[in-house]
């Protein structure tokens, strides 16, 4: 890269993922709609974040997750002593039902953020766009990587830009804004289907260590392959190892812990650099979604104390600390 | 509690704790004064906002700790790829091994924000008692409960609000403020003085849950209690068991998941209301100075997922969600 290379990070907002902008903006619509429960279903930052708001806001919520999640994103929400329910399944298990449960009587009064008020779920990943546009300075970049799950959030940002253009708060870059969307090789449905000039998504069965990036069906999946043709992006996926080594480089040059889906952002990054998609010379946005303290797991065999030695001088010296 | 209680969170930092405040002084200062490298003797928060800073600043850093600490310390603290080294014994030892290395002509570059540069990093812990003047409208709470480790924390927040009196920033409260000392059972020796009306502290070998707040000889614990004798406070302690629940009281009723700190003050608050030490009626603020995924082991065997159920209607009343 020659060209700035900037790293959103939303890692400080309260539960410590993007999930909180879009939560926050699903549960204020909510309750205004009348909903006197919350839930969701979750591959965990979500879960993280609805358990959160509930408890901020104490009102009761039911969050669904995958039996095989991260331990930490299980503690992390089961903290909030509401409930929480293990599915012996995948995340689409999860989500399909979910979608059968939000048109049972028991749970009319919930809202599911993700399933019955998802549009201003949606909604709320703007907020992502909207702020970029305003730390750069009011202006746009002229490239962003994003990393994709259902694709929502490749889309909504595409869609900030948009909206901003057009109420005429900044102007577009002379040639566009490219949108480049990030997958796991372990769930890569969208970018195979970019790549192979496909119109339709063939969903996988989801495997590797970026969980929170694993939704073999993804719901906007073919909004962001337009979004991504229509502006010159491009996508592509990153294995497990290419993803750990991924968080270790942004660790390294910025300071920056990302979780598992922040690692396959950096290294689609390199990739997209190396194939020649994207410009090293434009101004480009990554987006870090979530903290690597959520998904330790993924480096811990990895790294570790570099000396191991007793405390004494005599201990420093013979360990090499001293020369 | 009847009267206002708020709490003063710093887990959006960076790294997810207060250390980030004195580390960003205590290293702008060590640039300033030459220093080419970072360093730190640290019970886990300081070792990663260090490395944090180290990498984001691109300067080399060398980190000591503790060789039993929790394991997510050390992960996010090894992940920058900067020299770390365990130590083979307690804080208390890491740090007179630092304070030996500070003297060695192999180290005299080196700036350990908590030995040779320790007076910035000190006056960094100000900040915390700014801000809580700032978001209160520049007003002082009547009463603060601070988690104490050397004891620093808490004469720093208080000198803070002595200066914002003296320069005129805010007007002290009718009666002054009341300042008030938080320790684990298992490292409590300044608690202890202060119960025992002594003029002196007896160091202690640290045990229990709360890591980050394991000195047994706290460099300021004499500060601390002229401090607190000072206000009017008083100091009491929490064990590991009262930790947790502190932990899982804050977490359920604002949702904010501190680490063992953090539930060590929050135990420590009910304490001193039970006791009638701290006025239910009087403004309080509480710190949390860390963030819970740091500590999740203290609650890993006691949370989880309320139900695990098969991914079907049948699974869901089955288990008694559809009653």
């Amino acid at each position: 890269m020659r060209g700035p290379l900037w790293v959103k990070d939303d890692s400080a907002n309260p539960t410590h993922s993007f999930k909180d902008r879009v939560v926050s903006v699903a549960l204020t619509a909510a309750r205004g709609l009348g909903f006197s429960r919350f839930a969701c279903a979750s591959t965990g930052n979500l879960a993280n974040s609805v358990a959160a708001h509930a408890a901020r806001a104490g009102v009761p919520s039911i969050v669904f997750i995958p039996g095989d999640l991260e331990t930490g994103k299980v503690i992390t929400t089961a903290v909030y002593d509401r409930d929480l329910v293990a599915i012996e399944g995948s995340y689409d298990d999860v989500n399909r039902l979910c979608s059968e449960l939000v048109e049972t009587d028991e749970f009319e009064d919930t809202a599911f953020v993700n399933v019955n008020v998802r549009p201003y779920y949606a909604e709320g990943s703007k907020t992502l766009g909207y702020e970029v546009a305003e730390q750069l300075g009011w202006r746009l970049p002229e490239q962003v990587v994003i990393p994709m799950a259902s694709g929502e959030l490749l889309t909504k940002i595409d869609k900030a830009f948009t909206e901003l253009v057009e109420i005429g708060l900044v102007e577009a870059p002379a040639n566009g804004w490219r949108v480049f969307g990030a997958q796991s090789a372990g769930c890569n449905p969208i970018a195979v289907a970019l790549h192979q000039g496909a119109e339709e998504i063939v969903p996988v069965k989801p495997t590797g260590i970026a969980k929170s990036l694993n939704i073999g069906d993804p719901a906007a999946g073919l909004y962001a392959l337009e979004a991504v043709r229509r502006t010159g992006g491009w996508m592509d996926y990153a294995d497990d190892d290419e993803i750990r080594d991924g968080i270790r480089q942004l660790a390294r040059t910025t300071g920056v812990f990302a979780e598992t889906a922040g690692g396959v952002t950096v290294a689609v990054l390199r990739k997209l650099v190396e194939s020649g998609k994207l410009d090293p010379d434009a101004e480009t946005v990554v987006f870090n979604t979530g903290e690597g303290l959520k998904t330790l797991d993924a480096v811990a065999d990895l790294v570790g104390p570099t000396y191991r030695i007793k405390p004494s001088l005599r201990g420093a010296r013979e360990a090499g600390l001293l020369h």
